[in-house]
């Protein structure tokens, strides 16, 4: 499978961005993910899984980002560490990965999303347990930078 | 459908622990998730989704505890924080996931697997977005509790 996965999701973030929180996040260029990193306060993390097909999607924000987008996204400002954010969060995770999977299903690739689980914590870190490629695409916003991140790997390819 | 759910989770759980490192869990009483609960220092999370079915499924432990299952795991002392960790963390989870989803197909719930994410990262707390029963069952262990969370979803069901 070549790295181009990754473009679905990232026009879904542009979109659902655009949509829900009317801003224009700009994606930087993407990068392969070789080592653990920290990327972030508020991670959403979805599985993706089809009978060939598996994968997993995540998007990770700093506080005062993801902060701003969800006031946006209300109309009212919303409080770090709030359970609006969280479930906003997973309302977002949700439609980036629903647009994805749209985009990914004409390429040919059967997949299904799963619940989105969503983490809270200073700094941590995220790493995918797969020898696929994970690819992280920066994307920079007015009110600082969040972090897209996916992989998928094909059965019957070299893993 | 059921909280019975669960049961496959607890009894992977515990032949996996006991397969690979040697140890004999003591699973507490399954409880409803209502809260964002802190829960562990390392958290393994994988999606898992069907046509009809959708879940997740995560493992939280402490550092104390993630590092005496490695360690003996691997026959040897690991530090914390390694990558050896994460690695451990991932396997293990895909083996729980594999029992549990065996024994699910029994039941006639058909799930893929997707691919697991590791968290790290000091008293991080998780949330799935669903409005599903979450059921987390403690364990304990000689080195400490640790904690299993899973919730399915039925498309179709309500909500």
């Amino acid at each position: 499978m070549s790295v181009e996965f990754i473009n679905p999701f990232i026009n879904a973030t542009i979109n659902v961005l655009k949509t829900m929180a009317d801003m224009d996040p700009t994606p930087l260029k993407p990068r392969l993910k070789n080592i653990t990193q920290s990327f972030g306060d508020v991670t959403s993390i979805i599985g993706l899984a089809g009978r060939r097909t598996k994968g997993s999607f995540a998007v990770s924000f700093s506080e005062a980002c993801i902060v701003r987008i969800v006031s946006r996204m209300l109309g009212d400002e919303v409080t770090e560490g709030s359970e609006e954010i969280q479930d906003a969060v997973g309302e977002i995770t949700n439609m980036i990965s629903g647009g994805a999977r749209a985009e990914l299903e004409k390429k040919g690739y059967s997949l299904e999303m799963a619940i989105p689980t969503i983490v809270s914590g200073r700094g941590h870190s995220i790493k995918h347990i797969t020898n696929f490629p994970i690819i992280v695409v920066p994307f920079r916003t007015e009110a600082g930078p969040f972090f897209v991140e996916a992989c998928l790997k094909e059965e019957g390819s070299l893993s």
